[in-house]
């Protein structure tokens, strides 16, 4: 399902094409978001118009609203939601825990590491993006729901061997996944591309207890792959590498699920930025090369030429989108915040260089305007800038690896968009 | 600017065309109402693929948010908001009373009336839609702004001879509107058709506070229309006949109003169903045949019909859009709430019949999940629909007059929307 059309000298690098019974997807690419069913406060049309190749949405929120059986019987995740291009679904191990933890007082996480250790743990992860694979910043959104203030140690799904015990961000209701629930989950749902079942660990946690997790994952791995070709459903199903940022554990879980049966993979894990030039290229070295490979939850400029140069052939984030709905705005020049007074008088575009949509019909004054009045337009315009934007950049990357000159389209990038 | 195409046998009802720099008006239509510059959750290019002709916003909103010279600045009403068909815009008259009525503890509207006949009322307005001219329920959603509790005698804007005192529902601050400020801040937005300046009065006032304010509306819809023609403005200025219920006054306003110099009418009031055929048709009988008739503030279904044939020619309302967002839909059989239950397994569009994007593209049960969940994409899809279904019933309206037959249509609709 996947060809490689130019390598990176020297680098992991690559431009290829992934295919899919929805089409092609032309990699490296940057995956658009539509959590619950729907690309927040966009048509399919204006999601597709702004060039988005593939669309990914959530198996945990969609198994609690509208419930994956409804999704089959409207059937399947792009005829519910109008959107006939490629689909992905992640395999809800993420959200279980991280929105599970918000809820419920007597759940707890079990591990083999003392209470002490675990305190004061923070998770910068990638600005804007939700850590694929650890806690909710206290008082963070995320994604599809608020999440409480945590106790980080006491208020976290229940992990057994045999899946994950969360509770119902919508009604506080007890559920358990396991790796052959979420294939089954995902099937209804329908996607071109599905993940394995991962364990979510904190990027604090001890290296006994990462590699605890990681071989659990690498069972859940094997479990949902037998789950999957039993069904011998049409999906793509993505295997998953975790291991924390110990060189060894993710050298070893590249390995471990490389070998696996997987059309291709996806790599876990609360990135810092200096992991784009570490662990996912520890990561990368080991996967087959001829499968895809997806960075899960990366999404900023930077972090994107860094995934894509070690190795990475698609992306998908939050951030695009929740920035934009905060007034967030990226521009070549870095990002503003449109509620800034000065864009209330300014009659241009947010970025005079940019084809967008919202750019070629709109001023900064109008845009100041919506957001001001809190008027619904204001998502929209600014979610189709953003999501243009970085869709375009990933577009742009791919093109300069293909010509041969990704070295100097990303310096000029960085220097630009940095000073 | 008016042309009637088919006049309606023994009735005032008429099919016209309204001719503005921004392209023609086919008569009857409902214009669509974008408060604050923009028809809430769509882009221009929805309003106008669901058949829109002109859009309607507010002269008080945009002078509180932006502020009419802002939009001067931004190339005016239609550029702003990247609409290119006919605009108008009301006087804020209606708005400045009140919203204005929201705020301030000691500002009260004067009137001859004693207080006690004035206790205990309420206005039923037409479902769904802002009296245009009256206080808004208690606890009313105003459009745009809140509505607080509101003692009908105590907290009202003040009326001089000059002009209406008001208080902004952003921030508080009092505004003073008069006519030539009205016509001014109209000028400033730059709408194809505005309105002259007018006074609220409660559809419960005394006749003879009805008269005094009747008297003073023809004074400054004399004082609006020099002011407009002194300022050579390419807009259309359409004078507002009042009078409340009581067929004397309404006759000698649309007398009065009508021997004006205007390029058009608005009827406003806070009408009841009955008035339709009442009041409407006591004005539409007076007022010069060859002009367009614009009644403020009436968009449900029945309500158009009645209007069209007691002789108007455009209507606007935010019922089809406010109605939208909170999950209530039209059908030809009638109002639906998606939120209902039945709705969550619906494999089938809102209205089978229905033209619109969302009925093609959509089913209820997909609809029911974006509302449950609370995604933006709801009302987008909600308003896109309910606008197609008011602005069509329209267009249908204005064919049925062409070819001879409105009674008939008229009452098919009727017998299955009430059945």
């Amino acid at each position: 399902m996947f060809k490689i059309n130019t390598q990176l000298k020297n680098k992991l690098g690559r431009a290829g094409v992934i295919e899919t019974p929805h089409g092609n997807i032309e990699t490296p690419a940057f995956v658009v978001v539509g959590t619950k069913g729907t690309v927040k406060a966009l048509t399919p049309e204006q999601v597709k118009n702004l060039g988005t190749q593939v669309v990914l949405a959530n198996t945990y929120h969609l198994y609690l609203q509208p419930g994956d059986e409804k999704v089959k019987a409207m059937g399947g995740l792009g005829k519910m939601m109008h959107w006939d291009g490629p689909t992905m679904t992640d395999s809800g191990g993420f959200q279980a825990f991280s929105l599970g933890a918000a809820y419920g007082e007597k759940i707890s996480k079990i591990t083999t590491q003392p209470r002490g250790d675990r305190r004061g743990m923070s998770l910068k992860g990638l600005d804007g993006c939700v850590p694929r694979k650890g806690l909710p910043r206290e008082g963070a959104v995320v994604d599809g729901g608020e999440a409480s203030s945590i106790d980080p140690v006491m208020k976290l799904a229940k992990i057994t061997e045999d899946g994950v015990e969360f509770k119902s961000v919508i009604d506080g209701s007890t559920h358990f996944f396991t790796p052959e629930k979420s294939i089954q989950i995902q099937h209804n749902i329908g996607a071109d591309i599905i993940f394995a079942f991962d364990e979510c660990t904190s990027p604090i946690a001890s290296k006994e207890y990462q590699r605890e997790a990681m071989e659990r994952t690498h069972r859940w791995a094997k479990r949902s792959l037998d789950a999957h070709l039993g069904m011998r459903f049409p999906s793509a199903l993505f295997g998953i590498v975790q291991g924390g940022r110990f060189q060894d554990l993710r050298k070893e879980s590249a390995r471990a699920i490389g070998s696996m049966d997987f059309a291709g993979f996806g790599i876990g894990g609360s990135f810092e930025k200096e992991d784009m030039d570490t662990a996912v290229g520890w990561v990368n070295a080991e996967l087959p090369e001829n499968k895809p490979r997806h960075l899960l939850g990366i999404g900023e400029p930077l972090d994107l030429f860094g995934g894509i140069e070690n190795g990475c052939d698609t992306f998908d984030c939050v951030a695009p989108t929740r920035s934009a709905r905060n007034g967030t705005l990226y521009t070549r020049d870095g990002k503003i915040n449109i509620m800034n007074a000065q864009f209330t008088t300014k009659l241009e575009p947010i970025d005079k260089e940019c084809g967008c949509y919202t750019c070629k019909n709109y001023t900064c004054a109008y845009l100041a305007h919506l957001f001001r009045a809190k008027e619904i337009l204001a998502s929209t315009l600014a979610s189709i800038h953003n999501l243009y934007f970085i869709v375009y950049l990933v577009k742009e990357i791919r093109q300069s690896i293909l010509d041969n000159r990704f070295s100097e389209y990303k310096d000029d990038f960085i220097r630009r968009y940095q000073a």
